[in-house]
């Protein structure tokens, strides 16, 4: 089946070979030197400083997002979170769980971050700021200059949920001077599900000694001290490491994150230019895409019924929404081992949805 | 490489085929049906009742340990707890962390649980116990039924961890009236790491609905409200939640569960006479063995040494042991997909080291 999702998407053959093999013992300095290979690459990807630290977190994307906050942000801070759709809503109850004082800035679903929705927070005491870098579930790509610009002025400490941008959206660490940064194995990374990479500023190491942690399993001053010599406190996915393994070394041949990026974006831009030749009933719903992922409403049909369809039919996943968005919205991912010929086939088939009058 | 350790251990080919695919997208009908199927098939081999519920957790066996106690216990009980290694030791931190009153029982390395361990709390009010079925760390496999007549009498909610013990030796969940029981895919489930499983008795989804979860990612709510339709509430380690699948198939196909213990018991058996027979220079450390593993103290050589040893020059992993126990204890494994022709290279390789002086 061609898989069109945000995740778990396809992966490349030589991820797919490492899958087929047996996994191997781990306490080793065979493994270790693998883990502190991921994380130099990570580190280079994600453009951070020399000491800024990544950590692998055997846990969801979700889990990572928990991670940051059980380990940086305590009663005693005062944060700004974005909320304009599912994830942005996940940090609000986070924040809540964990007795984090917050104000939620809450966007509609699909639009784009303004200085306007910033300005009334200047100056007003904030000390940390959380945000998606791309709000997956609506294909929002939040402006993040101007976060780091409010981050900067405001001395706010930034946990920048880049979980389904990594690796499809420029991102620079140290230019928007972020403290943590979340991404998952399965997004761009192209692996199966089963690890989340925190990748850790010195400010974020700073509050991590500073803070308790109240779960043991995400305690990341335990995950820094065993990553120091390449190892993890408890057993961790150990074959999905070694597919990060290959995945990242394959990005860094092929040219670097710029290069993968750039693939991205040119599957994006074929797709999204396709629907417009081929005048499909889809409405972008996003003012500010990211390259990862086009979000659509149909206009003629339930999403949800044109997913079950394309799956049912046609072979293919595209990808359906939760809640309140169900039948208006599914969206179409460009992550993954996805070429232009697979967003060929994804087209004929709406063409002929179209054609039979489904859509 | 052959794979001695106790997890990750060596999988079937059946599971390998699986780890080759491309891993599905799974908030789908389908992949709904394989989850439904895996809590059946758990339940079934632990034999726990109708009414009890099984949850696939995304974390390591640790963070299914920590699940339990921060889902099912509180300020409000007493528990006891047996520490004899370093899982034992786990138990302690985490009810020290989560801040649930307790009273440990210490047992030597080794050593094995007796009555008179038991019988100064009897009748003293409390209302939990806590223990490894097997002390993985140090191969000691505890009387369960003892604990059990034990937890009958005192009216004490059972945590058991399985983690290495469940399908290597006989246990049942109505029998021994446990409460929560908890493993891993990579012990003798011989999946990859990643994903914690729990088996939840009524008795625990009682306290699970009456207890406030500190952390949302390890909130069993959450997870057994999605698992009433086949689903996790954040991304799952799908490929391995598949691979689980294929190898619960392929050991109901086989017979079951005591079929599965039978073929482990017997490797077990044959290594610890091939011991003797070829007079190796190893004590068997623990009073009371699982057959998941043999743990054994080199009388002539560093244990560490003797793992570098079989790792570089005969290519097998053999399980060493950390902390104070690394040049003293090392482990033979038993699960997984071994065969008696397995164990007699590795038998040949301790000969060979013999027959060299090294050990």
């Amino acid at each position: 089946m061609l898989n069109f999702t945000v995740g778990p998407v396809m992966s490349s053959q030589a991820v797919l070979d490492i899958g087929a093999e047996q996994v191997p013992y781990f306490r080793t300095s065979e493994f270790s030197e693998i883990m502190l290979e991921n994380e130099r690459l990570v580190k280079k990807f994600a453009n951070a400083t020399d000491d800024s630290r990544v950590v692998f977190m055997t846990c969801s994307g979700s889990g990572g997002m928990e991670t940051a906050i059980m380990n940086t942000l305590t009663k005693h801070d005062k944060a700004l979170v974005i909320n304009g759709g599912s994830f942005g809503e996940r940090f609000v109850e986070l924040l809540t769980l964990h007795e984090i004082p917050f104000t939620e800035i809450c966007l509609e679903y699909g639009q784009a971050l303004k200085p306007e929705h910033l300005s009334p927070y200047e100056g007003k005491g904030y000390t940390a700021f959380l945000l998606q870098k791309h709000e997956t579930s609506t294909g929002v790509h939040y402006d993040i200059a101007l976060v780091s610009e409010f981050c900067k002025r405001n001395g706010c400490f930034m946990i920048v949920d880049t979980i389904s941008s990594f690796l499809c959206d420029p991102f620079d660490m140290v230019k928007v001077d972020a403290g943590v940064m979340i991404t998952g194995s399965q997004k761009a990374l192209a692996c199966p599900p089963g690890i989340a990479i925190m990748v850790l500023a010195p400010s974020a190491l700073e509050r991590i000694c500073n803070t308790k942690c109240c779960c043991q399993y995400f305690d990341l001053k335990l995950a820094l001290k065993n990553q120091e010599r390449g190892q993890t406190p408890w057993t961790p996915a150990v074959g999905v490491l070694r597919q990060i393994n290959a995945r990242l070394m394959e990005i860094d041949a092929a040219g670097g994150a710029a290069v993968e990026i750039e693939r991205t974006a040119l599957l994006a831009t074929y797709f999204r230019n396709k629907l417009k030749e081929h005048q499909l009933p889809f409405e972008i719903i996003s003012e500010s895409l990211s390259n990862a992922v086009t979000p659509l409403h149909p206009t003629t049909q339930s999403a949800y019924e044109i997913f079950l369809k394309i799956k049912d039919e046609y072979g293919m996943w595209i990808c359906p929404n939760g809640g309140d968005l169900k039948d208006s919205v599914f969206r179409v991912g460009h992550i993954g081992a996805l070429t232009i010929n697979d967003f060929d086939k994804l087209i004929a088939a709406f063409d002929d949805l179209k054609y039979k009058g489904f859509i």
